[in-house]
């Protein structure tokens, strides 16, 4: 069955943005030629879940051809309905429908983008498989935290961790069955 | 100049207690004659700080002799002034000030041994200078967080991490100046 993983950088305490969705952090961990796996992720999924907050962030800042690049299905999780622009379709349903829809049917795995609102609601339902976690080496003591209250206990499996000379951690778990 | 140092254990999700001070989470990675390089690391150390609902928590289930064994100087945090109990003293005072103090003086390390409301205050002081922060594989989804919202930014060097076959994961870094 394709997995639903997680690939996301936090800081030591927590945060995956600092107030007013700052990421300047995460470039302390920018290095040349090293993308800590991301691109060798990627090439494993076909589809990828996220917020239409974290969306419209990345089209503002990055631009639409980010997520719309005609090879993977990108699904945005909306209160508001949209036509479907390339591959992209704009989702107002169950999550929970969609994702076990999706695990259902063949491809590769499943990647959610973020942010925060949808990775705690996929938490909440037990509908992550896998979690790449990359620890930056700072303390930013405010923001946006990867992890909310009130989610219901998950055991893991480790898998791996990896040690990157810029300071990055990376763990690598696994739901427990 | 004597350092001050957190050994804690944590959640993935960042949590060292669940609610009502729940800890039955640690039992997943105890394991006979693996103490995670606890009795080491105390071996560094001559005086602990430590909150006094911690040392309450703490002489209750296991007793005062945990802490006040004759060896090492203990200040308990405190709002409620009381004579010292050997080596133990209940501090009412700035604590900024005690650990300034502590710094100054000669001796081996101090440990802060919790609990969150301390960690954090000495954390707003930018007072702590190295962490070992143990990982246990598990989101608990709720309870006491080991970082709460509020405080400085701070730089950190990451040193070490340690991978163990409990699944538990050890991140040591310290404070960049």
């Amino acid at each position: 069955m394709r997995k639903l993983s997680l690939f996301i950088a936090t800081s030591l305490d927590g945060y995956i943005a600092k107030p007013n969705d700052d990421l300047s952090f995460l470039k302390l961990v920018e290095k040349e030629g090293e993308d800590y796996g991301y691109a060798e992720f990627t090439s494993s999924i076909d589809t990828i879940i996220l917020g239409r907050k974290t969306y419209d962030y990345v089209v503002r800042e990055i631009g639409s051809s980010h997520y719309d690049n005609g090879e993977r299905n990108v699904y945005v999780i909306t209160r508001t309905e949209k036509p479907p622009v390339g591959k992209t379709t704009f989702y107002t349903g169950n999550l929970t429908e969609l994702i076990q829809k999706l695990k259902a049917t063949n491809g590769k795995n499943i990647y959610c983008d973020g942010g925060a609102e949808i990775i705690n609601e996929l938490l909440i339902h037990d509908l992550i498989d896998e979690f790449i976690i990359s620890v930056i080496p700072i303390l930013v003591g405010n923001g946006t935290r990867l992890f909310k209250d009130g989610r219901p206990e998950q055991l893991l499996e480790l898998l791996s961790i990896k040690k990157f000379n810029t300071g990055l951690t990376q763990l690598h778990f696994r739901r427990k069955k």
